[in-house]
């Protein structure tokens, strides 16, 4: 249980941090920061916070924990601005999907407060976004990882556990090195095959037909195609290595696919589908 | 309406087929046919057909129509052994993924009952097979493209074209080797994309845990991954150059997106990632 408690962007992942916290009665007072004063009288209008500043020093100040869920592009600017708000109790914590590159940012922007910032990542969202798409139950049974510094006390780490337990997540916690890498096979390649996969069939001649005769399979496999360009952006800017090492793999696969087809390898294809099918059968079942 | 209808391969396809017609009142006896008496039997006992045959020749005979639902692989083999037992009357189709290669097979098979083979694809299936996975409503709405020939009657187009819509598909009439280009884009592409990331996941090190963080858009992203790698195999190389053309473009593509990740280049890929999102949403609105 906590008093107070700062979230930074209040959109679909903060809103929905604040909304369960409170439906579990684990805090008393949510104060929600970001640019937009308009946005931030709506969520509070929503009762996803309780008040609001645009001000991000006097947004932090007294709070017990801080959530930071903004682009990551934009997380050392806001680092470096609450910063001087901060108490010496205040933890903080972020749900940015790439954790090298934000704990970069910490290291640079938050000086000695910086063994109080406990990196996380809900692996939770929906094509959604914005206050609006926020709701209490988008973290239940969902896998949250944190990636803590050697910094961190093992007492500030139990705490930010404990709150993403109450919102009904399971907490892993791994290296962040490990994390960017995981997430870049299992979300971020995926995200980038979508994308140009569209984008491919955007460019044929007949365009039109081409989507006319795609089917339900097509539809699912595109779905993530939907989802917020600025974000995948980042991602993709913030996760560069990582995501470059992935396609560098994905790509030695296709090409080893493509010549089986190319020269009619039937047995190395079945080989191929019949793995990748008893794979996908055993962890989706 | 036709009195008499052989369905060879009494599976998904094949099974649903069949089931439409019956609920539509639009055939008076369904014979099943293929290699296994067992499994054709528990058709039968499903209500999928009415009598069924193992001897091609005896299946086939007194048909209006035969509907061939046999893996592409398998198309040439099934037309050489039909063959003997058509009437000269017998209207012949097929549910092939690729037509290119039904074609030939159908050229080099049926010799001059040719005239009476029109070519069909119903888009539309699932990643299930089997007879136990046939529905009567699989093909309402959606799409069966047929690439009849130029010795095909225009009369004999019509029976074809009025038994899918009996099933409630909607029909339309292409080019064999344009329906092959698009097909490669929509379905065989995405299949081959879907396969070769599963693979080379199953492939990293920490395979069990990379599976375990993976997130909701994962599996509709590899849904397609858990389909028949037989049938995918035979389409793979019955369709082999419109994959290839379509696999080398998607190679360029992602070549590009790659060069965008690699030098930073943030005004490339929201441009990519927003052209996508745009044509995706609004072809599956």
């Amino acid at each position: 249980m906590i008093n107070r408690l700062c979230v930074i962007g209040v959109g679909l992942i903060g809103g929905s941090f604040a909304l369960a916290l409170k439906k579990a009665g684990y805090v008393k007072h949510v104060v929600g920061a970001g640019r937009n004063a308009e946005r931030l009288q709506a969520a509070q209008q929503q009762g996803i916070i309780d008040s609001f500043e645009t001000d991000l020093v006097k947004a932090v100040k007294n709070a017990d924990v801080v959530f930071v869920a903004v682009p990551i592009g934009s997380m050392e600017a806001v680092f470096r601005q609450m910063a001087p708000g901060l108490q010496d109790y205040t933890l903080i914590t972020d749900a940015g999907s790439a954790k090298v590159s934000v704990i970069n940012a910490a290291k640079s922007a938050l000086g000695a407060r910086l063994k109080h910032f406990i990196p996380g990542h809900p692996i939770a969202g929906t094509e959604k976004s914005g206050h609006e798409a926020a709701f209490d139950s988008l973290y239940q049974q969902r896998r949250v990882i944190l990636t803590p510094l050697e910094q961190n006390p093992r007492a500030a780490i139990d705490v930010i556990r404990k709150l993403w337990q109450a919102t009904g997540a399971e907490v892993d916690e791994m290296g962040a090195r490990h994390h960017d890498l995981i997430l870049a096979g299992t979300s971020h390649l995926p995200h980038v095959l979508a994308f140009s996969l569209v984008d491919c069939l955007n460019q044929v001649d007949d365009v039109d037909e081409i989507f006319r005769f795609a089917a339900g399979g097509f539809r699912d496999f595109t779905r993530i195609a939907s989802s917020d360009p600025v974000m995948w952006r980042d991602i993709c800017v913030y996760n560069r290595d990582a995501i470059l090492a992935m396609m560098h793999q994905f790509e030695n696969e296709l090409e080893h696919l493509k010549q089986a087809i190319d020269t009619g390898n039937a047995d190395e294809l079945l080989a191929i589908f019949s793995r990748a099918k008893k794979a996908r059968d055993d962890f989706c079942m």
